[in-house]
């Protein structure tokens, strides 16, 4: 049997980038259908299925959400934008309906599995997306000001928005490149964690770093000083220095 | 333009099923390689790129982690484990020697981005391996374990095991099914949340999978049972409910 080494899921994946420039073309309803559909198939901590998804269309809600989260032009312009979110109100309903009180709610244990299972139910709904021609984006910068978020989409206690996703159709004058990425020997390791492995490799990123964003028009650009931009200090986080309140107002108590 | 609804990417994650048991056959370095290749092309927050993976193929090192995970026999049967790693180390690193003090590591927000990167990564990486034949299933349990996984792999400061993933060649005889999932209308709101599409979709989804486990041989299963001895109690969590200590312990304070 020949090894199989590749295939047309692969070649999708190394395709990524994110878009954030769309034509004035519609996502339609049973697209979006069928994207949360692949989501809801991917795997499911103890199938306790704790992800949903808002869509908002309205275009003025779209342009609330960007203000609250510092003004994101692709949240507003996209035809669709997706709020995925951490979700245990289900399961607690059904719980208190099975005549059981949810004890563990507030443990940091299922603030882990709501972001997991986000992570998993929402990349395969971009990959999803990608493979019938759309683009999109991940908004991490709902969690700027979850609080607002929360309020404009009605989310009840223990939900909480994890992240966006803006989806339309790419406008081919964006450009954007394939971002590189670490080299494999930069994230992979054998048997056990090599930090002397992954230097090197950090050291060679910053080359690849450089001339990538050279050919996109802003050369001289540094991982580093990204990672020390976003990282360093609390301003770098744009209100998220906050997260453990945000997430205790929706009833993650992260305990 | 003919508006597209299916893709060869969406058939496969239509088809995904958690895969246990294993055929005697390798999954090659090459193929491995290729998997986490695909992973790294995902979504990254910021391209801060704080994902790690440790493959682990050695029989005792797998033997001792089921073992401290409460034995999990596709751990130690999967020719290849891996664990997938929340990696602000490199991050760390990179800072330091950038002349920069990273003050925010401990900030929730930084375990939230850690555990949702992992999960985008991680299911790329599930979805690439069952586009080449094999199968895999996530293995949460590594949580009911933290230190011990993290001595096992030698991990330092600031990275933490989130999850693992077993992969082989599924043996046929296995013979799990495509297990359902809440409807649609469960999980997909517009505009706003709205509880009162999914308490329906969630009294519909217990006859689907009383039904599917019937099949399996395991009649008169209830998904609200399960969501409580999950959920109701400190018990159902195998331990994780000292999970904010584990964290800690690893770098992640969550404050």
């Amino acid at each position: 049997m020949t090894e199989r080494r590749d295939s047309a899921v692969i070649a999708q994946q190394l395709q990524h980038r994110s878009v954030r420039r769309y034509l004035d073309a519609p996502v339609s309803d049973a697209q979006l259908e069928r994207i949360v559909h692949a989501a809801q198939r991917a795997s499911t901590s103890s199938n306790l299925q704790v992800v949903s998804v808002v869509a908002v269309r309205d275009r003025e809600r779209k342009r609330r959400i960007s203000r609250a989260i510092g003004g994101r032009s692709y949240v507003e312009e996209a035809p669709v934008f997706l709020v995925w979110i951490a979700d245990l109100a289900r399961n607690a309903a059904v719980m208190r309906a099975g005549g059981a009180e949810p004890e563990t709610l507030g443990l940091i244990e299922n603030t882990l599995i709501g972001a997991v299972d986000v992570g998993i139910a929402a990349q395969n709904a971009l990959l999803a997306a990608e493979s019938l021609g759309l683009g999109g984006v991940f908004v991490g910068s709902v969690r700027n000001n979850p609080e607002a978020v929360s309020a404009e989409l009605g989310l009840p206690r223990h939900a909480f928005p994890v992240v966006g996703m803006a989806l339309g159709v790419p406008d081919p004058e964006e450009g954007t490149g394939v971002k590189p990425r670490l080299p494999l020997a930069g994230v992979l390791h054998r048997e056990r964690y090599d930090d002397r492995a992954w230097r090197p490799a950090a050291e060679e990123y910053e080359a690849d770093y450089e001339r990538y964003f050279a050919t996109q028009g802003t050369p001289g650009r540094s991982w580093a000083r990204t990672v020390i931009g976003r990282l360093a200090t609390a301003a770098g986080l744009h209100g998220r220095h906050t997260m453990r309140a945000s997430l205790r107002a929706q009833g993650y108590d992260s305990e």
